[in-house]
C-alpha cells in the first residue's frame, strides 16, 4: 500500500512536471517555434506617407510559409530574405533605364520581420525607379 | 471608299477610347473597386512597442473577404468595422474583473483601413485588461 501509495505520488510529480510547462505555453506554442514575420506593404502616389493616399495594400506573411494577399508571396519573402528583412538593402537593377521625370511614388513597410518591428518608408522619383529596385517586393 | 474610311477612323477612335483608359487602369483593377483595408496587428510584453520585442505578430484583410492569419479574421474585421476603424474605439467589456497588477502588454495594429493609413498603439496594465477589450481583434 506504502508502495502503490509512492508510486502515485511520484506520477502524479511527473505529470505534473509535463503538464505544467505544456500548460502555460499552450497558447503561445505554435508561434514561438519561429519568430514572426508578418508585413503591411503600401503603394501611393505622392511624395510621402504622410501625405500620399494608400492606392493599394497588401499583406505579406513570411513564416512558416509564404502566405498574404501580395500577389507574388513566395518570391517577395525569398527578396526580403536575401536583403536581410531590409527593404532599403534591394539593390536596383543596373539594367533598368528609367527617364527623369518627378512622378513620385511612396512605398510603406510595416510590421514585424523575424520578430523584430520594422517600418519603413521611402519614395522613388517615379512608377518606373520602384520597379527597378527588387523584382516582386514592391510589385502589387 | 471615303465613306468606309471615315468608318474606319471612327472605330479605330472608339477602340482607342475604350482601350485607353482600360490599359491605364489594368493593373490597378481588382483593387481599385474597394478601398484597401490591410493591417498587421503584434503584441508584445512590456512598456512601449518600441522596447517589446513583438511576441506575435498577425495579419488581418477586410477586403473584399476578410482574411490573414489572424485566427478570427471575420470577427476581428467586423469589430474594427463597427469601431470605425478606430482600435482605440473599442469599449471594454464591464463585465469583465480584472486585478490591478501592472504586467504591460502593448498592442500594435499598422497598416491601412477602407484606404486611410492607420497606425496605433496602446499599452494595457496586464493580459486581462487587454483581452476586455474588444472580443476578438486583440485575441492572437
Amino acid at each position: 500500500m506504502r508502495n502503490t501509495a509512492r508510486r502515485a505520488a511520484t506520477l502524479a510529480l511527473a505529470a505534473t512536471a509535463l503538464a505544467g510547462p505544456l500548460t502555460g505555453t499552450a497558447l503561445a506554442a505554435p508561434q514561438s517555434l519561429y519568430a514572426p514575420s508578418a508585413l503591411v506593404l503600401t503603394v501611393g502616389h505622392g511624395d510621402s506617407a504622410a501625405t500620399a493616399a494608400a492606392a493599394r495594400a497588401v499583406t505579406l506573411t513570411c513564416a512558416p510559409t509564404a502566405s498574404g494577399t501580395h500577389p507574388a508571396a513566395v518570391l517577395a519573402c525569398a527578396e526580403l530574405r536575401g536583403a536581410g528583412g531590409d527593404p532599403g538593402a534591394l539593390a536596383a537593377d543596373d539594367g533598368v533605364l528609367c527617364t527623369k521625370e518627378y512622378d513620385p511614388v511612396v512605398v510603406t513597410v510595416d510590421g514585424v520581420w523575424q520578430g523584430r518591428r520594422l517600418s519603413y518608408e521611402h519614395t522613388f522619383a517615379n512608377e518606373c525607379v520602384k520597379s527597378s529596385h527588387g523584382a516582386s517586393l514592391f510589385t502589387f
